[in-house]
C-alpha cells in the first residue's frame, strides 16, 4: 500500500517560449509538476498558494489526479508568475519576468492531518519557509528537498540547515557546483553528503542523472527524447516520480533508490514532451511501465 | 583468438598543462593512445609517422605492448607536436600551439602484409589521408573512424565520404552536432546513420557516451572519477579499447557493441588518471576487468 507524500512549493500560472511553440499563463509551478508526477505512484497532498484569478480549472485537475488540496490556500490577488524562454539549449531557462503576487507572502501553513505525512518533498521555495515546513511536521520516514542557486547565493546558511534535515538532496550539476564550490561532480556530491542528507541526487538535463551514497554510485541515462517541446518543470517532475516511487514501495535501500531514480527520469522524459503539464494529464500507468522498460534497455549491457 | 587491428594516425610529443600538472614533449597523438588502448585486447598494427627525434624509449614502450611498428616511418625532421592546455573545464582542450613537423607531408603507406587486417580504426588525420588508407585495404570486416571540427568545417566532402564507408562513426558530441547542423544529439546520430555508418557512436566526456543503431540506442555512464590529471587522449583510447574489444571478440552484435563501448569507456576512464599515456603504460588486465564490473554496478538496476 503506498504511503502519501506532502509537497511543499510553487503553484504558478507560467507564460513559456521555446523554439517549439508558446503559451500564456498555463498551469506551472514545482509543486505543481512534482504533485502529478507523483500522483501515480502514491495519494498527494499538497501545500501551496494560489491567488483569486487562478482557474478552478487547474485546481479540478489536479483533484481529478486524486491530489488532496486541503493544503492549497486561496489568498487575494493575482497567482504567482513565470514568464520565461528557452532557447536551442534547452538546458538553459532565460527568466524573462517574475512576478510573485501572493506568493510574496507565502507562509506554508501545514494542515493538522498532513503533519505525519511519512514521505516529504521540500520543492524549491525560500530554505526558511523549507524550514518552516519542518519544524511543523513530526519528522518524515524520508525527506527530499530541493533549491536553486538564487537561494544557494542569497541564503547559503538556510540551504545548508534544509540538507542536514533532509535525507536525499536534489540538486542539478550548476546547483551542486555552486553549493561546493567544486568542479568535479562526483566530488561535489561526496560534500553535500557531508552536510547530512543520506543520499545525493544530481539532475543532468539530456545527460541523465546520478545518485551519491556512501556506499553506493548510480547513473541513470538521459532519454533519447528527439523531440522536447518545454523543459518546464523536469525537474520537479523527476522529483515527484522519485518519491513517489519511494513512498509506493516503502523501501529506501539502495535497490529501490535506483528504481526510484529511474521512475523519476521516466516521469521527467515526458513533462518535457509537451507544454505545461499536458503531457502529465493524459500520461497512462501502461506508458510509464513501458518507459521504465526502456530506460532498461537502454542502459543494459551483460556483466 | 583476437583478430588483429590496424590503426592509422598521429604520434605526437605533447606539452600539456592542466590543473593539476605541467608536462613537456610527453608521449601522445590519437594512433599512440588508441593502439596501446587496444593493445590489452587484440594485436594491433600501426602506420604513422615519427621525425628523427623521436624517442627511442617511446618506440620501445608501443613494442613493450606488442604493438607491431612495421608502419611507422620514421622521416628527416621533427616529430609533430601539439601544445595545449585544459582549465577546470576539462571537457574542452585549448591549442596553444600546433607544430605538424614530419606530420604535413603525411601520406599513410599501408606495408603489404596489413592491407588484409580485418578491423581498422582511422584516428582523427586529414580525410584525404583516411580515404587514401581505405583504397590501399581490402574491405576490413568493420571499419571505425573518428575526425574533428576542423576537418568537418574544411574538407566536409571527405569526411563524409570517409563516413560512408565506415561501419563505426565515432564523434564527439560537439562534432556530431557541426557535421549534421542538429542540436539534438539523438537526431544528429541518426542523421550520421544516413550518411553510411550501421553505428553512431557519441563521446561524451564526462557524461559518458551513446550509441545509436537503426535497431537500437545504448547509453554508457561516465565513470565517477574524483581526479582528472589530463584529459588528452581520452576519445582516442575509448576507441582503440572499443575497436580492440570487437576484434577480440569477432562479434558486431548489439549485445556485444554495448560491451565495446563500455570496455572504451574503461580504457578512457584509465587514460585521464595521467598525464600521457602512463596510466595505460602501467595498466593491468586485472584492473581492465574490474573497473568493467564497476561499470556494470554503476549501470545497474532492476528490471
Amino acid at each position: 500500500m503506498a504511503e502519501p507524500v506532502l509537497i511543499v512549493g510553487s503553484i504558478a500560472l507560467d507564460s513559456v517560449e521555446t523554439p517549439f511553440g508558446q503559451e500564456v499563463e498555463v498551469l506551472g509551478g514545482a509543486a505543481t509538476y512534482a504533485s502529478i508526477a507523483a500522483s501515480f505512484l502514491a495519494p498527494v497532498r499538497v501545500v501551496g498558494v494560489v491567488g483569486q484569478d487562478f482557474p478552478q480549472g487547474y485546481l479540478d485537475l489536479l483533484a481529478s489526479k486524486g491530489i488532496d488540496l486541503e493544503g492549497v490556500r486561496a489568498e487575494p490577488g493575482r497567482t504567482f508568475r513565470w514568464v520565461g524562454r528557452y532557447d536551442y539549449d534547452l538546458n538553459v531557462a532565460h527568466t524573462i519576468n517574475t512576478e510573485l503576487n501572493v506568493f510574496e507572502h507565502f507562509r506554508p501553513e501545514i494542515p493538522e492531518g498532513y503533519r505525519t505525512t511519512p514521505y516529504l518533498f521540500l520543492a524549491n521555495i525560500d530554505p526558511t519557509l523549507q524550514l518552516r515546513v519542518l519544524d511543523q511536521v513530526n519528522k518524515p520516514a524520508l525527506t527530499a528537498s530541493d533549491t536553486m542557486n538564487f537561494w544557494i547565493n542569497g541564503k547559503r546558511d538556510q540551504v545548508i540547515e534544509v540538507l542536514r534535515r533532509s535525507d536525499v538532496s536534489l540538486l542539478n550539476d550548476a546547483e551542486v557546483r555552486m553549493l561546493t564550490g567544486t568542479a568535479n561532480l562526483v566530488t561535489a556530491a561526496r560534500q553535500v553528503l557531508d552536510l547530512g542528507p543520506s543520499c545525493t541526487v544530481i539532475k543532468k538535463g539530456e545527460h541523465g542523472a546520478v545518485m551519491c551514497t556512501n556506499t553506493s554510485y548510480f547513473a541513470a541515462p538521459g532519454y533519447p527524447l528527439e523531440v522536447v517541446k518545454d523543459p518546464t518543470g523536469a525537474g520537479d517532475a523527476f522529483a515527484g516520480g522519485l518519491i513517489g516511487y519511494l513512498a509506493y514501495t516503502g523501501d529506501a535501500s539502495d535497490g529501490n533508490l535506483r528504481k526510484a531514480i529511474v521512475y523519476g527520469s521516466v516521469l521527467a522524459s515526458f513533462t518535457v514532451e509537451d507544454f505545461s503539464i499536458r503531457r502529465l494529464e493524459r500520461l497512462t500507468h501502461d506508458e510509464i511501465a513501458e518507459r521504465y522498460q526502456r530506460f532498461h534497455e537502454i542502459a543494459s549491457f551483460e556483466a
